[in-house]
C-alpha cells in the first residue's frame, strides 16, 4: 500500500463504468476526484470497443434492464477475452428472481473481483437471506464465509462492504475497519467503492491489493469527511475533496487493517 | 404529526421510484437522509416483484418513454392490485399530447397521492393552461379548486406545491407556508417532495396526513438549509443535513399549518 | 457582453437537453442558478413537440444508444426546420466508431454551436488523435485550425474548452483564460458549458457573443467557487451559489478576453 495513490495518479486509470443511473454522477466523480477517468458507454455498437481502450471494467446491475443486461454480457465477455480486470457489483441479488438469473450469466465472465454487502455476498452463495431490497439486513463478518465459498468457486476476490469490509480470497482475508457510519446514508456509496475498485486494479497488478487499497482510501476518506459534515449532505462533498487531497502518508497512517493467516 | 419523523425512522420505509434520470441521485439521497430506503428497479422482468417488497411507490414521469410508461403501468397495477399506497408525480403535464395520454392511463390505477405544481395540477383536471414545460406558470392558489375536482373524481389526496403547498381531499384543505424561495432552483425538489410523500405513505395509515406530514419537513427542512447556505447550491447539500439531524419538535415548531373547515 | 446576464435572467429560456445520464442533474441545476429552465425530454412521441416550445436545444451524445440517436436526430431536425438555435456537444468524437458515425449524421443538421475539447474538436475535423475516451488529451490551442475548418466547413460558431477556451466562426476568435484547474475535476463540467451556450442562445441574437458570453460565465463562475472551495466536490456546490448570485459586473470585471482580428 506504500505508494498505491502515487501509483494510481500517475496510471491515471480510464475506467469503463455501465452502472445504474442514480449513482453515475458520484461515481464519476469519485474517480476523477481521486485521479482517475471515467468513461460510461453501453450501446450495443461500441461496448466492446471502450473496453479495448480502458483499463478496467465496472459493472454494475442497479436499474438493469434486458437492453443493459446485454451490454454488460458484451463488455465482461470481451474484458475477459482481453484479459482486462473486471469488477461485478451484484446490486440487489435475491431482491428478484431476474437480478438472480442475471447475476448467474455475468459471473460466468469471470469477474476479477465481486463487491457487494453482507447480503448481496449471502444471496449470490445462495445463502437464503431476507431481502432489504438494496440495502443489506445482514453484517458484513456473517458473509465472510460465503465470500470464501465465492472467491473459490469462482476463483476470484470478494469484497464485502459494510461497517467493517473484508477483502477474500481463496487464502487470504483482510479485514478493513475505517469508514464512518453516514456514509450509507449517501447513495452509492457502495457503487463507489465499486468503481473505486476498478480504478486501482488499473493501476495495481495483484487484484486482492488493489482492492484492499481501494477499500481503505474509501474508509479514510469518508473519516476524513465526516470530520467537517454536519450530515449525508455534506458528507458527500467532503468526501470528494478528500480523495482529492489524500496522500499515501495520511493513507498509511489511518489505515486500520487486519490481515488474517491463510485458513 | 407528533411523532411523525419517530414512526418514519423505526419503520424505516423501502420506496421504489420509478422517475426520471434527473432527480434520480436527489431523491435517493433524500430518502436515505430522512431515514428511509430508496429502490430504483424498472426492467419489466422484476418490476411487479419490487412492487411486492416495498411499502410505497413512486411514479414520476419526467422522462419517459415507451419501456418506462410500460415499467410504471405494470408498478402501478400490481400496487392497486396489493393495496399498496402509490403517488403519481405528473411532470410536465400538459407540456406534450403524450403526457396527457400516458397520465390518462395511469391515473387509471387509482393513484393514493397526485403531486405536482400549479400548472400540472390544472393540466390534469383539463383546464388549459399556458405550459412552462417542467416549471409552473401558475401560483398554487390557481389550482385548489382543479385540485379538489381531481380528488373527488378520482377519490385521491391532490397536493399541489409551490411558495405555499396544498393538501387537499374531497373535504379537506391543508395550507403549508414553509419553504424557501431557493428550493425551486434546486432540480428535483418537487420529485424528492413526491418520495418524501412516499416514505410517510409507507409509515402512515391515513395518506392525508402522511401528504401533510411529507410536505412539511419537506419546507422546514428547506428553511433550515437555507439558513446556512449562500444559493441554490449549498442549499441542496444542506437539505440532505437538515433531513437527517430534523427532529419532531422542530417539525412542530416550525410548521405553518392552516387547516381549513370542509367546504 | 454588457447586459449578457440581466437579459439571459429577464428572458428565463426554456432550454431542452437530449443529454448523457451522468450530467443530467449538474446541467439542469447549473440552468435553474443562473436563471434559466431545463428540460429533459427525449421519448420520439414528444420529443418535437418539446422542441417547439423551447428557446434552444442541446444535443449531448455522451451515453448514446440507437433509441437516443433516433431522438437527438429527431429533435436536432426539427430545430433546424423551426429556425431554432442548438448546440451539439461531441462528447467522445473519436473514441469510437459509432460516435463518429452518430457524430455524421447529427452535424447534417447543422448545429448552430459546437462545443467539444481540443481531442474532440480535431477528431470531428477528421485529424487523427489518441484517444483519452472522454477526457483531452490535447490542449486547446492545437484545435484552433481544426476548429476553424470545422466553422467555415459547417457554416457554425466552434467552442473549443480546456484551460484557455476558443470561441471561433470563419472569420473572429476569441480566447479566454478564465477558469479554474479543478474544473476537469468536476464530472459534466464541459456538458454544463454546452447547456450554458443554449441558455445564452435562447436570450441573445448572434450566436457567436452568446458562446463567448457563456464560455466567460463559466469561467468566472469557477474561479469564484473555487476562492470557497477545498477540493473538486465543494467546487461543483459553489459554482451553482456562484452561478446563482453572478452579476454582469463581476463578469465584466473578471472576464479574461482577448478578441483577435479576422484572419
Amino acid at each position: 500500500m506504500e505508494q498505491a495513490l502515487e501509483k494510481l495518479r500517475q496510471t491515471a486509470p480510464l475506467v469503463q463504468s455501465i452502472t445504474n443511473y442514480v449513482v453515475m454522477n458520484n461515481t464519476a466523480n469519485a474517480l476523477l476526484a481521486v485521479g482517475a477517468s471515467p468513461i460510461m458507454a453501453h450501446a450495443h455498437k461500441e461496448v466492446r470497443d471502450m473496453v479495448s481502450i480502458v483499463h478496467a471494467l465496472v459493472v454494475n446491475i442497479g436499474t438493469l434492464d434486458d437492453y443493459w443486461v446485454e451490454s454488460m454480457a458484451l463488455a465482461a465477455q470481451h474484458a475477459l477475452e482481453l484479459g482486462k480486470p473486471w469488477v461485478l457489483d451484484p446490486v440487489g441479488a435475491g431482491a428478484t428472481p431476474y437480478r438472480n438469473e442475471v447475476l448467474g450469466q455475468l459471473i460466468a465472465f469471470k469477474p476479477t473481483v465481486i463487491r457487494g454487502n453482507a447480503s448481496e455476498i449471502l444471496s449470490l452463495a445462495n445463502v437464503a437471506v431476507a431481502s432489504r431490497g438494496v440495502d443489506s439486513a445482514n453484517r458484513s463478518e456473517e458473509a465472510v464465509d460465503a465470500g470464501r465459498q465465492l472467491a473459490t468457486q469462482f476463483d476470484t476476490v470478494v469484497c464485502i462492504s459494510g461497517a467493517s469490509d473484508f477483502v477474500i480470497d481463496r487464502h487470504r482475508t483482510v479485514r478493513i475497519e475505517n469508514g464512518h457510519e453516514w456514509m450509507p446514508r449517501v447513495t452509492g456509496m457502495g457503487c463507489t467503492a465499486s468503481v473505486m475498485i476498478g480504478a486501482f486494479l488499473g493501476a495495481e497488478e495483484d487484484p486482492f491489493e488493489a482492492t484492499v487499497n481501494a477499500m481503505t482510501v474509501m474508509g479514510v476518506a469518508g473519516e476524513l469527511a465526516a470530520e467537517k459534515s454536519t450530515g449525508p449532505g455534506s458528507l458527500q462533498l467532503h468526501f470528494y475533496d478528500a480523495l482529492f487531497s489524500l496522500t499515501d502518508k495520511q493513507l498509511l497512517d489511518r489505515a486500520k487493517l487486519t490481515r488474517n493467516e491463510p485458513t
